[in-house]
């Protein structure tokens, strides 16, 4: 049985998105207890109207809500009660074995990391996500924003995290192929930061495949894409803005006149399909990597559809046990760059 | 009459995408000469085969190529006859009014900073772009990847020279709406050299519009859309592997069984205007920015009619006389920035 923490308050709407997705996916997974952390009196309305199943429902009530502009800091210090807070603080005493919220992200990440500290070895956590590749792959890009600018220690830190996610996540995937996210595939290409970066990467025990231009996100060619915070959150939301854009070019296309309008009707089969394919909830969910815990972030606009695979990739991370996978191979990744850094170093002085 | 160099020996396949594109283009622009520099046999013998106006066509021989992968110093020292060369050196003596190159984007850039140089108080030339937006609308980008560690300096120069160019192409945007590419819209977001990149263009003389995210590029909300060359260029690749990605998908959904395939036909209209309005061809002609001169790359892939795009570019900017104009406005902008700076520096220390 799987314990999940759900921030029921967070996200721009709250309740009326996270209790219907709670419900559904309940009916969908049998081995899954959720905590809804929230108000006790309106939660139990919300679940009241619904079949939920409330043997595997615990209400945790909380007197605070974060908003979703509030201050990082601010939440810190004087939302001790919220529903963010006490999800997370249920990872930290092993109630729960992940926690997921659609609050804002300033706010979930500084909580996430005071309650929880970051791994061993590990400066600062990471937001990491996995987007849609080619054949129906999947690749993992990391940070999508948490830390804008990044030393090359620091890179080469998110790139064995988002490694070590996907060997504990996929079976099939024991040594993930690692790539750098850089302007052109030669080992001379990028700031400073990044080159830097190159170098230690091309030392570590990783499976570092090189430099790897953007579009390799979608190639499904590498399993992991490193890029410093400021740099992975523009690819995101330009992927979102493309897809966003393209998405509507194709229906102006469709509704230009009474012929074009025609052929859409045969053509709806295979633009639903298509529609589905991309549809961004499906991609739902940013875990929050290099925590002593799994924390998990829904968009904060999703609809309940959407809450739900941001549940899912929770339920996925702990099911996996990635988290104790993933800090068993940080520390010794990690430490196996610092020893042979130290070599080198001491080597190069003779 | 306007006169535009061509570089007929550079990109991937060379003559037999820069000749065919040159005679279609010569063929709609009745007020257009150009200087097709190159190997004097070579391109007399292609050029034979075709309905070329000879009359507009001027062959300026080169003797020299320089080569797709080749270092950009050492087509600077050792190909001083090639077709690039000899094709900038058109502009600088006054002979064209622009050049126009599918070659190697370093060498080409190297060797117009060379023969050109750099405007007035600009430090570095920068690689900017139209990229498509909505209801047929334009956004210009840059920087595209000519300078990947840039200062807050350089960013508002880019600004200024983007904003001048837009300006000075198009008679209805007087006042260029500029945008600061960042990860989230607030004051306060960003790496340290864009949040000072901020506070600069805050007291600019431009229509400075503040931070945007990369999907404004799409929104059509800015005119011009500025970031460092490493953010730019991944931008850039992130919507080319997007649209490729997309396009790849709607495929595979009308192929999907034989109604889907049914229904592609019925679709076609829609989907060949869809296929056209994101066809990377017509976006094709990166414009050198910040030049005693204009320079317009092309992709080195493409074909004649993404060749033909490139040359129109050319054409555009020649015909607006852009250079004079830009010149004219950075001088202003940059100068008044710096009286700003002085002025605030001197009253700081009071």
């Amino acid at each position: 049985m799987i314990t999940l923490s759900v921030d029921a308050m967070g996200g721009d709407i709250g309740l009326a998105v996270t209790v219907p997705a709670a419900v559904s996916f309940l009916a969908k997974e049998p081995n899954v207890r959720l905590m809804m952390v929230g108000d006790e009196t309106l939660l139990r309305d919300a679940l009241q109207a619904t079949s939920a199943p409330m043997q595997r429902i615990e209400i945790v009530h909380a007197s605070e809500v974060v908003g979703m502009d509030e201050a990082p800091q601010h939440a810190l210090k004087h939302k001790k009660q919220s529903s963010m807070r006490l999800a997370i603080e249920q990872v930290k005493s092993g109630n729960a074995q992940a926690a997921v919220s659609a609050g804002n992200t300033g706010a979930l990440m500084a909580t996430a990391r005071f309650v929880l500290k970051t791994l061993p070895h590990v400066d600062r956590p990471a937001i990491a996500k996995f987007l849609p590749a080619q054949d129906g792959k999947v690749t993992l890009m990391l940070d999508l924003g948490a830390n804008v600018d990044c030393t090359a220690e620091q890179l080469v830190q998110f790139a064995v995290l988002g490694s070590e996610l996907v060997a504990a996540l996929y079976p099939d995937k024991k040594t993930p192929r690692v790539g750098l996210l850089n302007i052109g595939t030669e080992d001379i290409k990028g700031t400073e930061v990044v080159k830097q970066t190159f170098g230690l990467l091309r030392e570590s025990s990783l499976h570092f495949v090189g430099n790897v231009e953007s579009n390799a996100i979608f190639g499904g060619e590498v399993d992991v894409v490193v890029a410093d915070g400021f740099v992975g959150n523009v690819v995101l939301k330009t992927i979102e803005g493309a897809v966003k854009f393209m998405g509507s070019a194709i229906k102006e296309e469709f509704n230009r006149n009474v012929f074009t309008k025609m052929g859409a009707l045969g053509a709806l089969p295979a633009l639903n399909g298509f529609k589905k394919r991309l549809d961004p909830r499906r991609f739902n969910g940013a875990i929050f990597l290099g925590l002593r815990g799994v924390v998990i972030k829904s968009h904060g606009g999703t609809d309940a559809v959407g809450f739900e695979y941001a549940l899912a990739e929770a339920y996925h991370e702990a099911q996996a046990d990635s988290l104790a996978k993933i800090e068993q191979g940080v520390s010794a990744a990690l430490l196996a760059l610092e020893e042979k850094r130290l070599i080198g170093q001491t080597g190069s002085l003779h």
